[in-house]
């Protein structure tokens, strides 16, 4: 169920193309049905009422060093996994290494918005529009669509105020901005910016693509929720990723600082890049600079634990978040040095509570099997 | 991973009673991982992105006759689950059948309330602030504690007002407003109606025991949401339940009888049962008395089918209610007759799209394995 992997680099390459080609394979089709019967991934997360578990949550992960050594692993991280919204970070770089941010003056909380999935809230909505502003477009010019926020008090406060949500409350409209600031600095069309053959999300692609190793095509391609392209990478991949993100180790010097950049941002802006309560801001407002950490959609989680120089990649195989955020937790407990007072407050993502309506523990969310 | 079961009534009675044991052993401590690593529950649900499945759900499920017999079943079914809201049709027996319902002047639209996790609509709040004062009880007296409600359209409309939620809007006030009506009738005094030990719940209890023949103890008693107690049962034995409750085969006259007013109640007003757009109410205004359905929380769902005299109960392992419906609506459409209008029309249940905020569709909801 773990692994350890310290091959040389050459065979170590070898294997992973060989094992990425199966993976693909046996994603598509009625393989998946039988491979998931015969290796179905561990149950990683168990959400316990009274005596019993009630409900069991099967996943994998990776963590992973800058050179590619699999440091530690559970399940089958080979099989490409869609990372939605945990790779925000990555697709950010060509906005910052281009000099778009610089030319079009985007200060720090700018930067993390355009990594953020965030909440809605007012000051999210008004970072977002003065992006927007600054690469000479607006509302209208989002391509993502509106929602009502993720932020429950943000969206009963809009609910209150009469109105209805537009493009600039869509949890990735920092993103979408960021695309708009890119286009705009670089001189392109940005009409379109959001489908795949637009030079904004080539440029993204890229960066995924040297980042993770894995080569990123039309057959590893689907949608995500705000219409951009998403591309399926192995966790492993994934989590490499996110280890030379945290090291800048191999990257291009300019793509080096462009992450560093990203990571100093976002940590002095942890609020900006989901919200009130919300995962990713409590986190990284309690461990700062030492903890990258970037929530995803279908039970995606990445992180990047510079000092260690290790990456993370989980996948939750039912895309549960509430799975997702407990093995995430759980790995960086296990690969963060904390202090004692941090680590008590850190249980409160590493387990929390089940509550009934009138406020009362009646159960836990708690990690299982190799990480429990 | 399926069965088909038609032994001696006493063979399979002392059957079920060995398995039942060991299953209640192994929802425990440790023997729980093991147990789910080696026997894991089968995927059912496959949700696809472009050209990937991106996330999978396993469960368990059964469909069982008035006499016990499984007709159908996939995953462990005698592992006790937490049956949560999908029981609120045999917690409201006990309202029926002693004639409280009766005493009081309760109408079709509020026993389908007293069945409910209803989405916190005008009506629905209104009905149960009606039932409450038949009963002599205000908001006050509901113990099930306050949340917004479930219908989004129903909480933007509050947050609008300027107002707060009250536990007329917990989607188990009208579950909560029957127990406070039986207890009145019954002249038992209501406070601690929430609690085991109370005649309400006991009766709850009594009638849930009665129909599953499984016996419901401490060892398998947690506290649901609304702060009542759950017990956890096995899915054959929810199946079972719901088989006798759609034909009354086996059951005392007066609890046949209340059995047929809720199940006629429930068919005449399915918008009181949860709310616009959801599953119960759109898929029993579909197929009107042919089908009784109900959800409850963390992936659980029970239905009968009257005509058939069948019942059927499914749990989704990891707790999800997409995976849960998308399973309940497999087996509705396998063991229901339906014209072609309805089956075209009941496909926007066995196998939702998945949108993008835009509207449009990137994947589907779709069933797998011996469901697909």
């Amino acid at each position: 169920m773990t692994s350890r992997n310290r091959a040389a680099p050459r065979a170590l390459e070898s294997r992973r193309r060989a094992l990425y080609s199966l993976s693909v394979a046996a994603s598509r089709g009625g393989a998946v049905e039988e491979r998931g019967a015969k290796l179905a991934n561990p149950i990683v997360v168990e959400v316990t009422r009274g005596p019993l578990v009630e409900s069991r949550h099967r996943g994998a992960g990776a963590v992973v060093d800058a050179g590619g050594a699999v440091v530690f692993s559970f399940g089958d991280v080979e099989r490409p996994v869609y990372p939605r919204s945990a790779v925000k970070a990555l697709q950010a770089l060509p906005l910052i290494e281009s000099g778009a941010a610089d030319r079009l003056g985007l200060g720090d909380k700018e930067i993390a918005l355009a990594c953020a999935s965030h909440s809605g809230e007012a000051a999210h909505v008004a970072g977002v529009a003065a992006m927007l502003g600054k690469a000479g477009a607006d509302a209208g010019s989002l391509a993502c669509g509106a929602h009502w926020p993720l932020g429950e008090k943000a969206a009963r406060a809009l609910a209150r105020s009469g109105a209805a949500p537009s493009a600039l409350h869509n949890n990735c409209s920092g993103k979408h901005a960021g695309f708009l600031c890119l286009a705009c600095a670089s001189g392109w069309d940005s009409r379109g910016y959001e489908t795949p053959s637009h030079p904004v999300q080539r440029a993204a692609k890229a960066a995924i693509e040297d980042l993770t190793g894995a080569a990123l095509g039309e057959d590893v391609c689907g949608a995500d929720g705000c219409s951009i392209p998403t591309y399926a990478v192995p966790l492993r991949a994934l989590a490499h990723a996110f280890a030379r993100f945290a090291s800048g180790e191999g990257l291009a010097p300019a793509r080096r600082e462009a992450a560093r950049r990203i990571r100093a941002a976002v940590a002095a802006h942890p609020e900006m890049v989901a919200g009130e309560g919300r995962f990713d801001t409590e986190v990284m407002t309690l461990l700062g600079s030492r903890a990258f950490t970037k929530t995803g959609a279908e039970g995606v989680f990445c992180a990047a634990l510079p000092a260690a120089g290790l990456g993370l990649a989980v996948k939750a195989d039912d895309g549960a978040a509430r799975a997702a955020q407990v093995v995430i937790a759980a790995l960086i407990a296990r690969f963060l040095p904390m202090s004692e007072p941090e680590r008590a407050r850190f249980a409160t993502f590493a387990s929390p509570a089940v509550t009934n309506w009138n406020g009362l523990e009646v159960g836990r969310i708690r990690a299982a099997g190799a990480l429990g």
